[in-house]
């Protein structure tokens, strides 16, 4: 895919890279969803559910994986999943500038300003929960944000990439774990060998629960605010690294979203069969309640969408699995020889998968 | 009960109401969880577990019912509950007394200051999840707290009270909606007619759950920052309303801690055996979603616990329900006059139960 673009400023006229990437998001949804349906022929099919945004602008596209409740035990390889792409515009009123800011800091705020920046965001969000304990959750998200000067739209005052993909395990594999870490790193290396030891460490700080000091997961990659300005997550980067000019960043971003297939499809085709125990699955939804603790306390995605008028609850909210349990106390884990003793282990002390 | 107080600042001196409010609550304790052991012989009995806080003082009691994992459904009428109590001390740094003024705006707070403030905290906290859809779950809390000055610790800089009662059913019984609040209207209409309304109307703000458009539950009681100045929240209140000398706020927290089993356990000895469906349980988790949502995303006191440093977690999480669920757009409750969507609608539209 190439996108006729010469620099930074020029992208957002005719409106080249909103186009771009949308048209990446669509087809990277589809053949998400494709590759999970021809996991399981025996499955329902995704559901897909187009909706639009009356009130501001835009579209979304939710392919959505669930089971009927029932008291008896479902038997696909998924449980839930949404692969969910969306594409919108607006305007952003000051207060929600000003938050934005604390994690955008490219974004020009004017505290005294009354007026509302027009934005442009589209994005893909997957997140897939097994059934089998053995089988890990996994979630990626790629998205590409515009402001414009609300005097004049065809100027861009500010635009960034965001991204990334992590893995979160009930039961560690490390045969697992290098696998999806290498992939990752490979599409990575492709554009810069700064990229991948910055967005793995900034992947293992944002997926950090302080109140239960450990890790949601174990990792993968995570980035932000890639534009055309210097990141302070990237400070060594040498200039041949640097992936600042736009169809460098948005090459990277088709390279690491084209990897997510290849970096967890070969993971859940391995563990979706293994036999497991009651005391496994019992493991396993404790650790979707920690999920949920995350996703509702501490990832600052969803705690944006949740404060902002007009967003889409249901779509934000998709991530949440099916179950979750939580009990008081629960001692599952604590003798470190155990198998969930030693995801534990990891989950609060990161490792390196791949040098 | 008698506490020898005539003033705001003298009752910490010889610290009084800490004394008579930690044994208050320890009885209070002790009188729930047995009424809820008696109502249910054949059950497990509460798990009691005292814990000590040694990086600052203070120590808790967690009496906690749960019910091992199994795949086969547990037959107990409770499900998850947890009537816990706290009395702890310690400093707050400025940084935790910023946060804290948000909402106890009496507190003392010099941008400045290098120096904690000493602070007495001591409440019970109550969270009843019953197995059958039919009965709701409870929540109840009752707290004193008070800030010495750190050049002097005999003199109180602020001190308050707070806590309420709210009920959360799956299905809305207007029998049991209606004893609920006349029962907490009773106990507050003994210490002056401005407080039931008043506090009704807290609850329904308090307890609503904005990214939703509706409240956790059908409300009750929620006060707080009680103490010997004006409240926003008491307007119009008379005199002989006030309840601003501490030893009526204590008296009136008593009638109100006291009224908690008289309200809520006829309603769980009515609903506990209720034949249920799959389609009643299935509801049922997926509302517990909700709770767990608001618990984790708008609960001040739940995100305040989470944030502070060494508060322990899992005395906070405690509330969480054992089981919740979360499905894409479920439309289940689509039909107002299902029994799921009346209560919707009652969550939607909060409604006036007794007058």
């Amino acid at each position: 895919m190439h996108v006729a673009l010469t620099g930074p400023t020029s992208i957002m006229s005719e409106s080249a890279m909103q186009k771009a990437f949308e048209e990446y998001i669509l087809q990277l949804q589809h053949k998400i969803v494709t590759a999970l349906e021809n996991l399981d022929p025996n499955a329902p099919l995704f559901f897909r559910d187009r909706w639009n945004r009356p009130e501001q602008g835009g579209y979304g596209i939710s392919s959505v994986f669930s089971t009927p409740f029932s008291s008896t035990p479902a038997t696909t390889i998924l449980e839930k999943a949404g692969v969910n792409i969306s594409v919108i515009h607006g305007t952003l009123p000051p207060a929600a500038v000003k938050q934005m800011r604390a994690y955008h800091d490219t974004l020009p705020y004017d505290p005294d300003s009354q007026t509302d920046l027009p934005f442009f965001a589209a994005g893909i969000s997957l997140v897939i929960h097994p059934r089998n304990p053995h089988a890990p959750t996994v979630h990626a998200n790629y998205r590409y944000f515009e402001v414009r000067d609300p005097a004049d739209k065809s100027k861009i005052l500010a635009w960034w990439f965001g991204g990334g993909s992590d893995l979160t395990p009930s039961y560690l594999y490390e045969q697992d774990a290098q696998h999806f870490h290498a992939t990752l790193k490979a599409a990575c290396d492709e554009h810069g060998a700064a990229l991948h030891p910055a967005f793995k460490a900034w992947c293992d700080e944002y997926f950090f629960i302080p109140h239960r000091g450990e890790a949601r997961g174990i990792g993968g990659l995570f980035f932000d605010d890639l534009c055309d300005r210097e990141h302070k997550h990237l400070p060594n980067a040498k200039p041949d690294d640097r992936p600042w000019d736009p169809e460098k960043i948005f090459a990277f971003v088709r390279t690491a979203g084209d990897a997510f297939i290849p970096s967890y499809l070969p993971i859940l085709e391995r563990r979706a069969h293994t036999p497991s125990t009651d005391a496994q699955r019992h493991w396993q939804l404790l650790r979707r309640g920690r999920y949920v603790e995350f996703n509702l306390v501490n990832d600052r995605g969803t705690k944006f969408g949740l404060m902002s008028p007009n967003s889409r609850i249901e779509s934000i909210l998709m991530s949440l699995p099916e179950v979750a349990r939580w009990e008081y106390c629960s001692d599952v884990g604590a003798d470190a020889d155990s198998d969930e003793g030693k995801l534990l282990e990891v989950l609060k002390k990161p490792r390196v998968w791949v040098v």
